[in-house]
């Protein structure tokens, strides 16, 4: 796709290759309780931006990917996507953040129950790894089974949700905040950044930084979150608002106003840019994903 | 070990080994929140028999494993033991069966709290392919990779933990409840057996062997927990027992009595004993852990 597409197109086009793509995924696990596979595709074809698929897919065409490699990042991005979607159906859960609506409609346990959402996300996972270990020729599948485990495990994603658990109640400093989101949000940025330049093969230089651009634009990402948390309607975003400040919640703009965070977000953008100089004009794609993340409205 | 050692014996010796393995391992997630490290430390060193991960050693040493096919051996029992462990903590929940004891201790989210109990038992999973990923070399950590994502997904355990919750309150026949405990707990049972054969890259037969012998100590084990469950008492057991006809679950006592039970439990052993005879004496501690699958009283 070229640079010059604007991120909403690049975003579609992604989302709808993914959509096909899990079709035939699902397919082989005919023999999966039907039910159980119903609430997996309840959550996974629930949509969202698909921010990480285009991240794992524009990264590799950056770093120049085959072909075949660009095949990899498609499987790549559907076993981040699956990682992802069980961190959306847990959190939802009562016991965590006990959400009714996600992306505009019911949670996956209003719908499927509490015990089935459980299980469904515990089974997207294990799905997450099978598709990279049976899709991804060796030794490149055990490497971004790596990247994946990590962004996502104790010292990744969910890390970062205890951190945000252990953080309700008291007010944490810019650092630990930071800490926090550099876990709960950006490792899983970071990672699908990484693994795309994986899949192509990057140079270690590249893989750097890209790392950087994808830790600035996870910054970035979370920064906007919140803004648009205090900001927005439940009917623009799709899911309960100005919950952050209810619940006493840690958020950039308790730390830093509306208006310090935005900068903060800017600056986040800048750095993310500045990361990307020595890819050139193949990174375009990635630079108007970047620009998107900090100018969207949900 | 000799094939002449008791089954106890066999089991407590994997154990510690097992044991000082996790201290090792859980050293690398020190970047982690330590409260959730904790957490899965309390369920994994909660014990237990450890008959995964003797059946993975103990098959690979019965299909001739080397030194460095035991190691590899050792780190997918690892890696099965947190899938296990996983399981067992999401299955406690009250959304799931809503159980406060285990191994003879308060479960999981009893001490942890339920959200924190939800992610230890997802960071787990994440810990248990990153394991396979790191620590086994290329080819050999995808096809275990894809062994445990397989016998712990959608068609396997996961798959037969729905299967179990769907059959609460009305009848199963014999094949359905045999279909949910293949599922449920057969599958992990087999896929211990397969990954053991595969660390020591025995043959299609042998594997195809180990795979049988798997899945009738699967059969064994689960009628053999489902007689247990109804004659004994809650002190020998270490959790609550009498649940299932509480519950109004489908097990075999209902279907085939006690004593129907015991002898469908003695034909399964035999069964296995019978697909173990292409390995000859390297399997003799397989066969006594089969014995002992069958023969335990707690």
């Amino acid at each position: 796709m070229s640079g010059q597409a604007s991120a909403e197109a690049i975003l579609n086009q992604h989302s709808q290759t993914l959509h096909k793509h899990f079709e035939k995924l699902f397919e082989r696990y005919h023999e999966a309780p039907p039910r159980l596979m119903e609430a997996i595709a309840y959550s996974i074809y629930a949509g969202g931006k698909r921010l990480r698929p285009a991240l794992i897919l524009e990264s590799c065409r950056a770093c120049g990917g085959s072909e075949e490699a660009q095949q990899h990042a498609l499987t790549a991005s559907a076993a981040m996507e699956l990682i992802h979607t069980f961190s959306l159906v847990h959190d939802d859960l009562p016991a965590m953040d006990n959400d009714d609506l996600r992306r505009g409609r019911p949670t996956n346990h209003k719908v499927f129950g509490d015990a089935m959402a459980i299980l469904a996300g515990d089974a997207m996972t294990t799905m997450a790894f099978e598709v990279l270990a049976q899709d991804v020729a060796s030794p490149l599948n055990a490497a971004l089974i790596r990247e994946l485990a990590s962004g996502s495990g104790p010292a990744g994603m969910i890390g970062g949700q205890v951190l945000d658990m252990e953080g309700e109640g008291r007010s944490l400093t810019l650092s630990e905040l930071q800490r926090l989101h550099r876990l709960k949000t950006g490792a899983l940025l970071t990672c699908s950044c990484r693994m795309g330049a994986r899949c192509a093969g990057a140079s270690e230089p590249i893989l750097q930084a890209l790392t950087e651009f994808g830790a600035q634009i996870g910054l970035a990402f979370q920064i906007i979150d919140d803004v648009l948390d205090e900001t927005s309607t439940p009917e623009t975003m799709g899911k309960a608002t100005q919950k952050d400040a209810a619940k006493g919640k840690n958020t950039y703009p308790v730390l830093l106003g509306l208006e310090g965070s935005r900068a903060a977000a800017a600056r986040a953008l800048d750095t993310a840019m500045a990361a990307l100089a020595p890819l050139g004009v193949p990174a375009d794609a990635l630079r108007s994903i970047a620009r998107f993340v900090v100018e969207r409205s949900h």
